[in-house]
């Protein structure tokens, strides 16, 4: 029981080879693996060893992001009639969204990245607030003070899921004010870890599938 | 922009007579009122007030879980196709789990609250779990060690929100240690602040809210 | 060296009795008295006192700031030819925010009141902004996430001086959260410690006395 | 007086040359060497040394664990009537399982390991349940939320020992919320530090000996 | 499945009516029934109580411990072949060693209390090991620093477990500093969390039933 | 609207090459570039790249505050008619003392640097306060117990704006010892978070540019 | 062995009657009593009971202090040739300071109170720094920021220990930023916990003894 | 003033190159160095450029504590007709009690080391107590649970600074746990911050100086 969620191989503490061989197992078994949290060598073992063992599988690497989709050839991803939104307030952002954004595309919803609208000026996420809208549920990335997740739930009707972003040094720093802001958040919304885009996609993207089941009724 | 979430009245902090005050306002501009965290005093203040503004409202008091609910005679309620599970550890959670179902209710959902399944005693959240499946959002609201949400988490394919409960002593106590669970939880799910039954509420209602919406298309 | 700030007498942990005491021989000698953080006893047992003591005096009470302000009839209080704003983000706010703006008014600048602009609704402070750009300095008070102070900064070129205010409950409650966020504000702004309105005021009437000395050169 | 607790040498922040001096001389003088948290090249130093120092003695490595056991050829080892149950809830648990297992055996009772029976998946703990039974006293692994120590302690009836694993980032990581939920559970257990395997091993040493002795009367 | 221990209202947070029917209720349906952190008013309404149901039944306050154990006339303790030391550091630590003691012997154990034996006096605990030596599992309640568990698993071969009790005032008071020695103790002990009382007897309860099963066999 | 704070481009976590290749873009399309934290290898990276782009620029290396500064050949620096002091407690405090100088320059102030005036040793920060009094605006750099803050604010009449530095181990080190000081004070100051020298200097920046404009009415 | 440090009977968590008793007890048994942290009736419980004991008695209150000393007409008080200098930040501190200076005068030095020199305005201390270079040992008692044990420990030779006390709210309040800012102090001095007089004042005294040993031999 | 306290080079995040040139000069200025927290290179370098520099010059070097000691031939150490204990609970806490003997001996106190004397074996420590009662002042350096500072001071007279060592691990660990049972002990002592071996050294030294002052007049 997995709800829809695909297992994804955590390349942090692995060694690339290790991680390569979880990847080709996975893709063996089920027909995709996903990996999080890859460096440069560790991408490159998966995609090099995915190479020998299925020329036909696709390989798709997200380097920001840090992850890495191998879809099978005979493969069918998920494909929900159902929309998530994943906004980063900042370019420190964009892993933890890119994070979010591949795994809840990976449960099949239509994903929307809107970036680089920090509050520090309000006018750039006025400006893609109507996009933001669009979405079924909405996860919002963002560290230091962390007030985007505040700001758009107070702008949004669907659910909002803040993804606190271990940037900041000094009290407060690594993510610990951002993620204190969203469990005092002012605005109705619910939080993951610090760092955990994976869990907040995978959360988008079991509300997508409820909407997807409920649209389908 | 209130995404269908009542104003709810806190009524911790403030005197009977001050939140008997807001809630007749209330009533008056809005045909409903919603006063969380009263003790006896708040409460019947709120409903003695009300009795003589407008003799027909309703008063629905939840003393454990510290709600007032108030609704003029023409108020309609939202009623929504979607249903909200609120499950409870024990006996201490029971006053977060209510409050998270009263707003859950107010947002129109059909609420089942599953009660008294901690994990100390397996046998009983096994026999609940049909129930708990039946919803298109759960809250889990659990105290202490705070090991509900992830086990329930991993039973059902809803979304789960867990309401941490300051319920324990010493270290890891005040509901600290079921927040820090919830975090780093093996199962997927989202969290709000200790305590914080209104928003988990809420936010349980806002997806129900979509789903809802969903089913109507 | 006082700095133009006048010397407070902090009502809290004092009775009724010493705080007027204190507040009658401050008048005596300096021709001026402030009281924070009084509650009601307090206040009256400085009222009566004032009265008894000096006719004359004029006593101005704060009570949602919990300040009691007396002067003498002779006193001459300073005025300088500069303004300071003092920002709120909800109700909740309002006496951090109040002890700012009396202290800042006392020091001499003239000062705005800028009340319930909470980021959950961004139209408020949208509205507003243009009163607060008005300002040679800004004090903005915020509990719960405390996002004001950084979304103010990004809207005025003035220095802003963030006043965490102890709301919020939970991991990140007592202002703690908001605290944090002023610190790791992506926005420029400096802060004072949770709930110090008399700091973040005095401060922001030193920016006052040095523009006004420098608009008198 | 050391209470049939082998001498554990802690690799850690030592040279492997230095382990291996350590180990000789604790097998020449003793007839036993235990190292503890060894990484690839003390654990391949120690073999050596050994194999030069004493060729008939025996080594036993444990990688995963971090342990190596050496054995003189006439050390008689303790062998207790009493079992110990070492539970893990994942892979990233292995290691202080391991190292709770080598101490328990080091101590002379009949270990019996159970992993991968973490509570996101009820069944694989339900499914050994039985075996854990047997024990006379466990000890259970666990990082993240911690809630298997929890779960264990309320199916069986011997004395539980938690052993909390430093899984997880974020707040609430490196073990502090499973310590907490050990501090906090719901069930009658004990706790030992993060990571501290060895002392819950060694204390489920302690309870085997004294039923071993019970049992001898 | 409870294991042998009775299950304890805790009074703490319940008014003596509230604690005096649980009492009352439980003897009806248990023979028996146990009440922790009760104060005076709280166990003199558990004596009425239980005086006007059952004239028959004994009632036994131990008013330092905070707890009271009623028996009904045919209830048949348990009674175990195997004893618990319960050791206090200094006239603080009474209650928490008190409540340990009181579980310890429901459970059936034969206790043993050695008080006021402190570190700061090492003869003290040096004139009384002898007797700590008799018992096959030791509760070892001490605050402030607590050092005396270190040193009392020095002296000893059966278990040890802390209880640290929430004495001492600033950094690390409350208990702290105590639970904080006990994670990090040079001896082989485990702990319970800060004034947790009834866990650590309740542990030491099923470490006597083991003995006591071991000895029967 | 950057209110005369120039973009900084934060060398830490990027390569120089990256570090190179913003600056040269920043001094493409502002006419100037400031990177903040570089060591050896980033700021000599800037240097050549700059070299390489544009032979007419200036480059303004301070190796001890990690800082670069380059200004295009046409580039006309802004000048205030404003003075900022920086003030350092040691040796240690010299970085982020020099971070908050360059940007306060940048800024346009006139800036004066007052080091090693630590207040182990009195004399030293007396020998030097008429210096300090001639500034419109004062931060003071210190870390360990950061009591020079405090002293020098007792000392001036202009804003005070403390930066703590993050010297100092164990408890209360890497900063927070420092950061609590001036959150603490008992003289009228605001604080920055720890080593946030780039904020301290622009909040001066901020104070000398409204004092400039006053001047200037 | 008692170090020449009296027994204190700790006032706090006692009632009245019990205090009392315990310090006639205390002087019957050693000629002495020596109570700590009385409010006024515990105080005056003492006097009266002492009275009714022992006429002839006599019985120093010190009500900032919260101390009663009470000594028999035969007690000859210790008297050594060796000073103790206490000195105090601000008036919240004269409790602190005052309980140390009971201790310290208990044990036989001579006590030398030096108050209400807080750094905020250096020339009170450095008026008062010759009184303080007259001591064998100093404390220095200052809450919130704590400067004044790193300035006093910077302008005296002889052993200075802080004792930190619980004034300050917010971020690093209760004396937490006290205690810290001595741990982390430029000049070389040790400490006790926050509010801890008591210990300050005996560690003092212990000193006092070794001096005065060493000028009597 | 530096109250016969040698100015210490502290090693940590200086290259080798840069400690021997600062050793040389203070060799050169005061015709002694004291360089603390150095590893093999830094000391190597600092013998290396000390031979070159001074030939007669002797250096000592005490590589378990990181410290090396370097004097002029003509340097006339001080020598206090009084004595330091060093006290040290296990080998990891050699480093910081070397460090503090080192400073002590400069200071000019004759300095006895007691090793190995951790609590978990009295033995070891009641064997060596009468050689620490020689001592006119007492440093005890321990780490993990600290609890050894305690049982020293309750057997010896003189005063007694406690050291906490950075030993341990997880919660509690890096010396927290031994500084807090510092702060909390129910002997009477003083404290210095983890690891800070040199301040407790020289404060043990003061006490020294004060000592043989006394004795000298
Ligand atoms: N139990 C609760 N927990 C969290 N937030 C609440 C609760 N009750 C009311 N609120 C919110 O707190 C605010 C009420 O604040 P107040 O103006 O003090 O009554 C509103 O925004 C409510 O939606
Ligand atoms: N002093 C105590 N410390 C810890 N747990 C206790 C204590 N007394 C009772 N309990 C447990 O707490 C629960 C009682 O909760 P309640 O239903 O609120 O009475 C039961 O599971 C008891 O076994
Ligand atoms: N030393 C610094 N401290 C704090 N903020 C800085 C520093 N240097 C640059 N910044 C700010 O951090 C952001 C740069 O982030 P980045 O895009 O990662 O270069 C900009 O908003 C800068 O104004
Ligand atoms: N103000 C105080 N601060 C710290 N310790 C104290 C204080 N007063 C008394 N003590 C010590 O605390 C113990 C008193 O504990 P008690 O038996 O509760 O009265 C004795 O060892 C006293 O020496
Ligand atoms: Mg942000
Ligand atoms: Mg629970
Ligand atoms: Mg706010
Ligand atoms: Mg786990
Ligand atoms: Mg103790
Ligand atoms: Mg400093
Ligand atoms: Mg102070
Ligand atoms: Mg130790």
């Amino acid at each position: 029981r997995r709800r829809g969620i695909p297992e994804a191989i955590l390349a942090e503490g692995k060694t690339p080879a290790e991680v390569a061989a979880l990847a080709t197992t996975a893709l063996d078994t089920t027909g995709r693996a996903l990996v999080t949290r890859a460096d440069e060598a560790a991408a490159s073992a998966v995609a090099a060893a995915v190479g020998d063992a299925d020329a036909d599988a696709t390989v798709d690497r997200d380097d920001r992001a840090g992850t890495v989709v191998v879809h099978a050839a005979d493969f069918e991803p998920p494909s929900l009639d159902a929309a998530v939104a994943v906004v980063a307030a900042g370019t420190a952002d964009a892993a933890v969204a890119g994070e979010a954004a591949v795994v809840a595309r990976e449960v099949g919803a239509a994903v929307d990245r809107v970036d680089d609208v920090g509050v520090a000026n309000l006018d750039r996420i006025l400006d893609q607030v109507d996009r933001v809208r669009e979405a079924d549920a909405v996860v919002v990335a963002a560290g230091r003070e962390g007030a985007l997740p505040t700001v758009v739930a107070g702008l949004v009707d669907a659910p909002v899921i803040a993804a606190p972003v271990s940037t900041g040094y000094g009290v407060g720093g690594e993510g610990v004010a951002a993620l204190e802001g969203a469990l005092q958040s002012c605005s109705v919304l619910t939080t993951v870890n610090v760092d955990a885009g994976f869990v907040a996609g995978a959360q988008a993207g079991l509300i997508a599938r409820a909407v997807d089941a409920a649209r389908a009724e």
